[in-house]
């Protein structure tokens, strides 16, 4: 079934107002949950509505949180997001991180009492219209294994990381630390199949195909897989560290769970989930324009370069923006499934989708 | 053959005097360089002596450069290396960036018209004296095909990420964006033996084991091998890109060769190669003792972990440091083909090795 952004877009708007955010904040929320289903990251937008009404419903989410700086220095802040949702603490964050660089040339910003962001890109985006390289981490529940681990420590946190061009559209990465997200993962225990190599262990730490691994106490693997695993293992790390350790977030096994059914840890070692945005003006380094054109040159470069039999060199970000202009117009497919919990959800608030 | 750190130490110090280095200069170049015999990447230490020498040769190194600040703001710079050894410019620029961390809480460098600085980890290392977090990264010549190319338009551009610890020995990841570094693909070469898939592909880009493939157009795969080379491709671009695209510095498939029988690109894009340096004070988020007490916690968290049989779950910077102890202590392995290099160059300036 196919909705326009519009009309996902008001009905969102109106879950998040019913319960209880301010209407400024249900419309950051909303455009924030809804930028996943429209770069085509299906696993982290609307689907995830009913995950984040259940969390509330728990009493794991506070709809009217006070964030805010509790500790800064001229290019660096701790944000409070106060039990709020991840959508609406994070742009608040970034944009301390966009302020702390306009003066000081760059704005770090760690972030402690949040939950989860929806898709990393969309708040590192948040730095372009500003000539600004922006970055955007965060923590997860723990459902990867270290390398040589049984037990699962880390989540996928992701990394993105946008770069702003000038002629060429934008450099926008944005990827888990793991060799699969999870919701590839989902999509494969949808369809029985089984996943490739590299992605999951069991629970004895041994190499497996099958997708329901995580269910039996197996994990997911770091970015690197069999061979390179301690890379990701690094990178999963450094994004927990910077999001939490730094923030007095909660970290590692004591991230607290995204679903409502599972409780979070008896002992915690922080608040909440962690994340960690960066802002750095371009014009901090070397003029603008001069950046940008060489940002040009060297996307045209990579995108030129010459292929694999029926393949095309594309730059990070390519296939989500073609996605996004795409659904824009076309509209954004969703899941049976997916519409019976909307549904369900829009019943509950007298909502109709 | 094995030889002392401080014999190593006097002879390499020796031979950058002979190049014309200044007496500090020698020192930190030959601190740098041998870091990486300590840590166990013997690929990256005196191995390469005779390299930087040739480069020397060829009118590719300044051995008096100077090193200077170009543009800056409170929390970023740019240094121009001015052709230097990149074992000397690094470490001035990672001076810069702690000293901008000081004031503005992070510090962040860009460096251009630089040269290969040795191992990133040791540059990272510098801000663990002063209860920072510090970051290192580097582009390298191109031997890397970004997913789906035939062409090499990647180094294995690595980073480096240290961060301070309190009872425990502190974290140090530093690792190539690359499944395999460049070294481990030499030893393999060394030996004749077949390099596991994912790690390289052929010139018409299908996978291949064949260690001597880069030798006939073939190319490393970025982290992620086969299965996900898309995120080790982002991670290596935003490391080019942050170190020559906002430096200055050359570029994709024009930053320069480390070695001296293939010439620079005759059109260049910037100038020499670019390094990347961060260096953020832990208590520009949260008091440094609160924060190193949750790190040892973390540590110690994940070293607990449940592991595979007859494995262990390793901090990232264990190896490196319980190798670095036993060489101090034991002396530094040289290979008769490494040994008989450094006589060469020996014989060149009258230093006996």
């Amino acid at each position: 079934m196919i909705f326009s952004y519009n009309h996902l877009f008001t009905f969102t708007e109106a879950v998040f107002r019913s319960i209880g955010c301010p209407e400024a904040d249900a419309t950051t929320a909303t455009e924030a949950l809804l930028a996943a289903d429209l770069r085509g990251i299906d696993s982290h937008g609307v689907a995830r509505l009913i995950g984040y009404v259940r969390l509330w419903e728990a009493g794991r989410i506070n709809p009217t949180p006070r964030v805010g700086v509790v500790y800064e220095t001229p290019s660096t802040a701790v944000v409070d997001g106060d039990g709020g949702l991840g959508l609406v603490v994070a742009p608040k964050a970034m944009q301390v991180a966009l302020e702390k660089a306009r003066i000081a040339g760059t704005g770090w910003v760690s972030v402690k009492n949040s939950n989860h962001f929806g898709i990393a890109g969309y708040h590192a985006m948040k730095s372009l219209a500003h000539d600004m390289i922006g970055i955007a981490m965060t923590n997860a529940s723990p459902l990867v294994a270290p390398t040589h681990s049984l037990d699962r420590l880390l989540g996928t946190n992701p990394i993105a990381v946008a770069i702003p061009a000038g002629e060429q559209p934008d450099f926008v990465a944005d990827f888990a630390t793991t060799t699969a997200a999870n919701g590839k993962l989902e999509i494969l225990q949808r369809k029985q199949q089984p996943a490739p190599t590299g992605w999951i262990q069991d629970a004895q730490g041994q190499s497996s195909t099958n997708p329901n691994e995580l269910k039996d106490g197996g994990a997911l693997l770091p970015l690197g897989g069999e061979t390179g695993s301690h890379k990701g293992y690094c990178l999963g790390s450094v994004v927990d560290i910077f999001s939490a350790v730094l923030s007095g977030a909660n970290y590692g096994p004591w991230v607290p769970p995204f679903v409502a059914f599972l409780q979070p840890p008896a002992d915690p070692v922080g608040q909440g989930i962690g994340h960690f945005f960066g802002a750095m003006r371009v014009d901090a380094f070397r003029p603008a324009t001069e950046f940008k054109a060489h940002m040009d040159n060297w996307i045209s470069t990579f995108r030129q370069a010459r292929a694999v039999d029926g393949q095309q060199v594309l730059i990070p970000g390519d296939p989500e923006r073609e996605m996004a202009a795409e659904r824009l117009l076309g509209g954004i497919p969703l899941l049976e499934t997916v519409v019976q919990d909307l549904e369900t959800v829009g019943r509950k608030f007298g909502v109709h989708l």
